[in-house]
């Protein structure tokens, strides 16, 4: 079998659904034998490398680990899905606090174990702020970090196809920028269905509405549907992001990725991007009034999100940034 | 992206675990655009189908249906995970009636629907047992049904590898034979490791017990540690069976068929197998005195069950076995 790199991977929240699937992924598409599978939790940890193991994939060469050093030394590649859910009781404070912190000891390890890392995915909740602790805390370059965000693009390409009725791979350049959370913004401008712009389409104002409410809502509706969190499809990009990252085919779809020009600053977020074996580039999004206005309102929402946080201590003023991490 | 065909694969079970990652998987090493997912639970068949259009597989065409006549109609290969699995207060009779009926169910479904079906790989417990009924009721050639065995051989394989310190897949040639029940036969004499026999490394009796415990208990050591039953790997290895069928890399783990010589006869069980384009093929294994001695008992445990089940009157009698099916 042939991989892509043999550098070490390490995947962070391995026991979880979306950890798990991410090595099966991994190996599933030869991103590199060298994979180390890294969680707090052990029994669930130690069930996972079973099935992986039992998978037989060929050549490859698993391990796991409960310790952190052992997981981040060496590690060229991180995939991190290692967040913790909202459970009962819980503020969205407390949620945010609690991640925030697992993003801070991340980024400390990356720091303490391997500060040459090629490229760090982080798909955690508010990935926008989780992947901006991780940068602050780790030290390494901007282009190295990237937030899933793929999704809320694929899930607005799924409700085109199905609004238009064509298949979903026939819908181009359908994609959002701005959070990850319910305040994005979603660029329909620039959509193709089959070659022809959406505009020859006649989408009605409610249908259009009715798209970007599918777009927004598209895990909570898994949740409801399975009873659980989607994990397959979060798995599937980030496991192509760091595959991207490793030389493989270049990742075109939106990542979110640290911001200092076209008007946004010192925020992570989703933008124009792709993830090549030089990391994580962006471009200025070209869009209508309304497209831009809504992109910016997502923005002041995200500004406002990192304000929280740096009053609630968990990041230094941004004035203060560049002494945790001088690319900054 | 470049498929192996484009003949439609049917995913019986797709709203589950294993059902849903079969669904990711086979998209993912590219077997075949056009998949269909089925299941009767629509809640969850709904999300799963979600969850796979958000990985948006270039040209795919996934659809998905409540309805076996939409879901067997057409179908050249078929993946089939979908058994029930065993509640509180069930005995193992209710089980074996429930699975095996879902099974017969099945094969009538692909008797009414699809009798030109290239390959059908069943991995619903107990497999040996279901598949034999599937391949009863639908009529087709035995070479074109298999059943899931390889996980027990990749869990030897794993166990002797934990035993002297190699990368798993330094161990070569370890394979079980027989039921995938509890009685199965470990064939440990054309072991290698990383190319010598496995009798130079002077493994313990106690050792030996060690390994073929883990072997048998694999399964349920899985769920012990994860709080649920494996599902990344067989949904693995069962892709890797429909993909050998469709003309992919052969699959040379053991799988279970039908068999009609080496002195057994009238079951499915492993043998020493190959699945490609032409379907299961298998040959006689050799093994030593004491591993052919383990693969007669586990055959004489596989005839037991297969009696239980003639005089359940889930199967008729072994007479009349080819007014069902001319082929055998």
């Amino acid at each position: 079998m042939k991989y892509l790199t043999d550098e070490k991977l390490t995947i962070v929240g391995a026991a979880g659904m979306i950890g798990s699937n991410m090595a099966q992924i991994a190996l599933t598409q030869g991103l590199t034998p060298n994979i180390c599978l890294y969680d707090v939790y052990e029994p669930g940890l130690r069930g996972v490398a079973h099935e992986i193991n039992h998978c037989a994939f060929d050549g490859a060469n698993v391990s796991w680990t409960t310790d952190p050093e052992e997981a981040f030394t060496g590690a060229k590649y991180i995939l991190s899905s290692g967040g913790a859910p909202r459970k009962e009781g819980m503020t969205r404070e407390d949620l945010l606090r609690g991640n925030c912190k697992i993003a801070e000891e991340f980024g400390k390890n990356v720091r303490k174990y391997c500060p040459d890392v090629k490229h760090v995915v982080i798909i955690f909740n508010p990935a926008d702020l989780t992947g901006l602790v991780v940068l602050l805390h780790s030290g390494i370059r901007p282009e190295c970090v990237s937030t899933l965000a793929a999704l809320d693009s694929t899930r607005f390409q799924e409700a085109i196809a199905a609004t238009v009725h064509v298949p979903q791979y026939k819908v181009t350049d359908a994609h959002t920028y701005g959070g990850h959370g319910e305040v994005m913004a979603v660029f329909g401008s620039h959509v193709r269905v089959d070659g022809r712009p959406l505009s020859e389409f006649n989408i009605s104002p409610e249908q259009w509405e009715e798209i970007k409410r599918q777009t927004v809502q598209g895990g909570s509706n898994i949740i409801k549907l399975r009873g659980r969190s989607s994990f397959q499809s979060p798995a599937h990009h980030s496991v192509r992001m760091i595959a991207a990252a490793m030389g493989g085919d270049p990742f075109t779809l939106p990542a979110g990725r640290y911001l200092n020009s076209c008007g946004y600053e010192h925020v992570m977020m989703a933008m124009p991007t792709v993830i090549d074996s030089k990391g994580v580039h962006f471009t200025c999004p070209v869009g209508t009034k309304a497209e831009n206005e809504a992109l910016h309102a997502s923005y002041e929402h995200l500004c406002e999100m990192r304000d929280e946080i740096i009053e609630l201590g968990i990041i230094p003023e941004i004035k203060d940034w560049h002494k945790l991490n001088p690319n900054l």
